[in-house]
């Protein structure tokens, strides 16, 4: 009998999905960082419902050093980030946590706390959820629901040949520290498609390689990126290849239009001069990443992001 | 220090409740079966956003002998439940899954053909979610989105002195099998609000003592209960006090104006020959619960329901 590790996590959601109804009110569906729906219930006219849900499990996404507020963090932040590539506005979250009767209350109430902080900066009311009991890791689980404007959202498959490629922030080396710390970038993802920017976008959380390999393949397009254009995080201690595939940096990733490049550059360190933006390269007619360094020689640049269930790929 | 399961699953969340923001625009919050919330995205005036999620863990909620099937409708039928408590129409679900990487892959599909098959028995769309892996016992998070018109909603609040007390179909020994089969009461919950028979209703989760205790103290009235007309599930065996304490019933429990209690009986008998209703009792203004029996005597009831991380509760 074929195991979820034989099959992988790639491979089980393409089978899973077979299986699930999806209704006509449906925009954007499974595969997307967030669904989006149309609802009957409110106000505004064009608006649509952004649903995600995240969750994190002790031992996978943090390990027994981390504090609970930055537990709590995380577990908030990685759903916003979701709602950021979407360019939403979150509103509303759930909570489920699934708890040891053996926990200390105070770091229960201190991840919670830490759920709290970024829920409050981005004006995120937390309206329910539960806690249940478990006698393994513990884990939390967001549900996060959000509002964007139809036209104001770019799904991963918007991009056309020509366009730049522009990452916000520095890439790799996550795991050190930031993936338990990181920014949502909600209100630069608002600002970027507010002004038209953007044509498709992403949050990076399994890699860059990886998430511009979804751009590229849901847009049935290309990229060729300039090796020596790719913002390293410090904590990637120089490592390129470390900037391409470490997961969990949260930055966004989209693709502008050639002509604009330039303005929104100009524009941009103006509104955030604390944090960089940078073109790394283009889309190309030609399937695929390819990696050119600064002599114009290129090699085929090969995705290698995080199965949660094949640990050959991890 | 202290630990959950010292504090209890009340006293935590009672903890919790005040750690967390809750903005302007939730209607009913944390507490009651369902998050309501006013949305800006999408269409009719007067709608609001329900937003539930609901967790199963294998070894608390089902175990090794539950069919995959089964543990995919509970998983989702649960979370149904208190959409209709809330008298919602469900609109969309997320699906997030913790799953150990030894699973068979079938048995996971399985999981997956039992939630599907009841989100599209009430029309729910899954919309997405996400596969997490865990080294523990494996577990299941719905979050429901759905709909409901403000003024059809019926909190637990609603309760007057004098109302008919009245539950669905009958009651206890939900554990011999019921509990993983149940049929959320989403259209019956929905005729009964649009034909103004609800002033305060709730889905029987923690069993009929309990809820109805939460009807009470929300609503700051008490109950008389007649213990010859509480209708003993056959699984229960006869036991009354199994039918008053057994959890995961998913019945529903509300309440009629009195003088709209006949009226009732004959329009449901009609619109729902093959389920069961029954007033059980009246809304009177001392507080607590009192069971009454035929001769007229009466004795206080106490709640007995089930409480996560307290066994000396459960």
């Amino acid at each position: 009998m074929k195991t979820l590790r034989q099959l992988g996590e790639r491979g089980l959601i393409r089978q899973l999905q077979r299986l699930l109804p999806c209704g006509q009110c449906v925009v954007v569906g499974i595969g997307d960082d967030c669904a989006a729906v149309r609802s009957g219930a409110g106000g505004k006219r064009g608006g649509l419902l952004l649903l995600k849900t995240d969750a994190v499990v002790e031992g996978i996404h943090f390990n027994r050093r981390a504090a609970p507020r930055q537990i709590g963090w995380k577990a908030m932040a990685r759903a916003l980030s979701d709602i950021a590539a979407m360019a939403g506005r979150p509103r509303w979250a759930l909570v489920t946590a699934g708890l040891r009767d053996d926990m200390p209350v105070r770091f229960v109430e201190d991840i919670y706390r830490g759920m709290a902080a970024v829920a409050g900066e981005f004006g995120v009311a937390i309206v329910g959820g539960e806690t249940v009991r478990t006698r393994g890791p513990f884990w939390l689980s967001v549900a996060l629901a959000g509002e964007v404007v139809r036209r104001a959202m770019r799904p991963r498959s918007g991009a056309r040949v020509g366009d730049a490629i522009f990452v916000t922030g520095a890439l790799g080396g996550s795991i050190a520290g930031k993936h338990l710390a990181f920014t949502p970038r909600i209100r630069e993802a608002q600002w970027l498609t507010r002004r038209g920017f953007v044509r498709a976008m992403i949050d990076i959380s399994d890699g860059l390689a990886r998430d511009l390999g979804h751009v590229c393949r849901e847009s049935r397009v290309g990229a060729r990126l300039t090796a020596s254009a790719i913002p390293i995080a410090l904590a990637a201690r120089g490592s390129l290849e470390r900037a391409l595939t470490d997961g969990e940096d949260f930055e966004l990733l989209f693709t502008t239009p050639a002509r604009d490049a330039e303005r929104l550059m100009k524009a941009w360190q103006r509104a955030f001069p604390r944090l960089s933006l940078t073109q790394i390269g283009v889309i190309i007619r030609r399937k695929g990443i390819r990696l050119c360094d600064d002599a114009g020689r290129s090699r085929p640049l090969h995705e290698d992001g995080y199965d949660h269930f094949n640990p050959s790929h991890a």
